[in-house]
């Protein structure tokens, strides 16, 4: 079942959206009298409503705009570094990743830094290209989980039951600001550097362990892998994070990216100005925005 | 003028507070039928409103529990690291920062990292210790800016004209977690690793730049120091981030912590369940906390 936020006459309101994305119902006919946004409708709803959803009368989205499902989520998203194992290479000999030691290829915990919900952006919005304070502009697909139940000290046995659902992220980056500013946020966190969406699929009937992660840059195919490829699997980031931090109703997780983001290329191949980034996430769906 | 959240009948309500403390005045006699938190308020008076809130019948605080002056901050606390020159040397020296470059001292550019809004705790709320995942805790005497006025692109000669006042933070910090995970937001985010407040003073007649900070753990002063020792002084810092990260009202940037915190000693003196820690900045008052 897919879960988004459409606007409606100017409205973000939460809807559930049929399975070939061409219609929606709203999530007041659910919950009647709910007005509120995903986190609200999540927190009310921690296992998703998913047959409960797909009767009713439905009508079609053509006309209105689909938003990120979590257009502002009410803490920063946490974002996983360095979680697969091509990938880790690929940075840590790119020379951009101040935080590695010396030959160090994966990391032996978790990386887990922010990027501000003022970077959310939907499907199809323009990224920013800022090119006043950066000439190295990245992608990185990634698939993203987003949380039910909240709780701390979440086990690994338990972790699947914490998620409410998968959507997509790109951890768009400012690879020069993350460099020069050591801890990553700066570089990561600059406004649309999150296009998320296009809708959360929920976790119901999704093996997150097998989902096939694609990203082009134009006609390009530049990443190519699979999330049994992930180097701390779901639970652990689960697990890890919880463990000093009461995970929340819409708390959003980026999983970390796969190879072949740009600066792992000789010579890098940083974005421009009108590349169409896509990702492709099996079971999920297809993220596409240009950059501006 | 002091701004402050009170817990009045269970509601937790922006009021003005007396210079002595003592008194306190609902931010609904200012902005009538006002029924928001303090992000709201700020967002309704970017110019803090210090005349009028020094008019009018003022009422005892006393039986009233004083909260965080911004208990859920909207996104994550931003955090600036390594930004006194004495503090940056016992930081690169104690091996505990795996983000410096071999020999470096002061940092190039600021290190900008977060703490999530759960971190959060009011005045003589009990900071938790977390035995079973830390034994290295730590903490941050901080002078914290609260932005008013939203901005992008802000420059240094504007910064200050952004500004809605000054409140007190505590970095407390797990060093093993910090360490462990490269990238600091873990070791920094746990629940309770943010004692903030008592309230927020507004900037009009505060010169940040001349303010003296001191830590005191249980009877023994560990910090001491001035914010002109800054690396990178707060118009600087509102620059940076800015940049590319749109600043709205109610965000809260915590400015660095000087030389003293538990690591720097020889050998480590971290906290243990118990211990009290008092922050006193002069101008804006005295943040004290105890470790659970």
């Amino acid at each position: 079942m897919r879960f988004g936020t459409l606007n409606i006459d100017g409205h973000a309101t939460v809807v559930a959206i049929s399975e070939d994305g061409l219609q929606y119902r709203e999530a007041q006919e659910l919950l009647p009298g709910f007005a509120g946004d995903m986190s609200d409708f999540i927190a009310r709803m921690p296992v998703p409503p998913t047959e409960a959803a797909q009767a009713g009368a439905w009508q079609a989205i053509a006309g209105k705009q689909l938003l990120a499902p979590i257009p502002v989520p009410r803490r920063n998203i946490f974002c996983v570094g360095k979680n697969y194992h091509e990938h880790a290479k690929e940075f840590s000999q790119s020379g951009f990743d101040t935080s590695a030691t010396k030959g160090e290829v994966a990391p032996s915990a978790p990386v887990v830094f922010t990027k501000a919900p003022s970077t959310v952006i939907a499907d199809r919005q323009p990224v920013q290209s800022f090119p006043d304070i950066t000439t190295q502009l990245d992608y990185e697909a990634e698939l993203a989980v987003v949380i039910g139940k909240p709780g701390r000290g979440i086990s690994k046995a338990d972790a699947l039951r914490h998620v409410w659902g998968y959507t997509i992220v790109n951890d768009v980056t400012a690879r020069d600001l993350q460099q020069r500013h050591r801890q990553w946020f700066l570089g990561k966190s600059m406004d649309t550097f999150c296009p998320m969406g296009p809708w959360i699929v929920t976790a119901d009937g999704i093996d997150s362990a097998t989902l096939g992660v694609r990203c082009w840059i134009n006609d390009e195919l530049r990443q190519d892998a699979n999330t049994r490829d992930l180097i701390f699997d779901i639970p652990t980031i689960i697990e890890t994070i919880s463990a000093g931090i009461s995970l929340q109703p819409g708390d959003v997780i980026a999983t970390g990216t796969p190879a072949g983001v740009g600066l792992g290329f000789n010579p890098p191949k940083f974005l421009k100005s009108g590349d169409v980034m896509t990702i492709s996430i099996d079971r999920i769906g297809t993220l596409t925005n240009r950059v501006e």
